[in-house]
């Protein structure tokens, strides 16, 4: 499969996916990961959030960049590697926001403590497991990666 | 709550997710997640998963043991960050080898390269979001933790 179609499918994978999980490190070396609210932006290698400086997360993502986020879908995963900007642009929130946005951050793209987390992904990896028995299907597909067997659907890596 | 309260929660959001994600840290610094199938034993505080020394996540395991593992649930997210350790005990592995193992792993319990990564969780945080809206009712729940006001719904953290 071409870095295209690769590409193509994380793309239609994370559509589908309202919530991602955003792992980042924190002072003291432990990975902690948050659901978060995904754009509905069409994927080009960036990722972008709304936060808020004031949260434990914002701070320790400012300290130490490199994260993943990762996506659950319906027996297809998908895990982007990358490093993120925290910034106020305002325009960027405004382009972002939504009355959905209000419900839990206040104060409008003009408050200078709501940020936009863009990530730009170094890496992405997908596993889509076809037909009705997701989950079996998926260990078929670890198991073509361990054992280099060729088998029914459909995992790839793509550099971002 | 009480740390009990939420330990017993993480317990059943845990046991209800069939698929987890590990994230793991590359040689290179790099956050990458890998979808695992969880093993079917109540949560103590220790995560198990079975996996092979022959794949890249087993060795960048093994030359950085900070881990985190996300639960993505119906409206549910637990996160638990802990320190793995990668090792061939052929009673472990017999204890949590099944027929669906036999799917994806070669050699059974006795092929050396076959191991139990184990997890010790030091901490683990969770969301649990009430009724219908999930996916709004996450986002209040988010608002709660921002701005510090109380709403419905569930959250938590647990030292383990």
């Amino acid at each position: 499969m071409s870095n295209n179609d690769d590409l193509e499918k994380v793309r239609s994978l994370i559509k589908g996916t309202r919530i991602a999980m955003l792992t980042h490190i924190e002072s003291d070396g432990s990975l902690v990961a948050r659901p978060m609210a995904t754009q509905e932006v069409e994927f080009d290698g960036t990722i972008r959030f709304l936060g808020s400086r004031t949260t434990d997360q914002v701070k320790a993502i400012q300290q130490n960049p490199r994260v993943n986020v990762s996506y659950s879908g319906d027996g297809s995963w998908v895990s982007v590697s990358g490093r993120a900007r925290v910034e106020h642009d305002e325009q960027k929130l405004k382009d972002a926001w939504s009355s959905f946005t209000d419900a839990w951050l206040e104060g409008g793209p003009e408050n200078p403590d709501n940020v936009i987390i863009e990530i730009d992904g170094d890496s992405a990896s997908y596993i889509d497991a076809p037909g009705d028995s997701k989950v079996a299907n998926l260990l078929n597909l670890i198991k073509q990666k361990v054992t280099g067997e060729r088998i029914e659907g459909d995992s790839g890596e793509v550099d971002l």
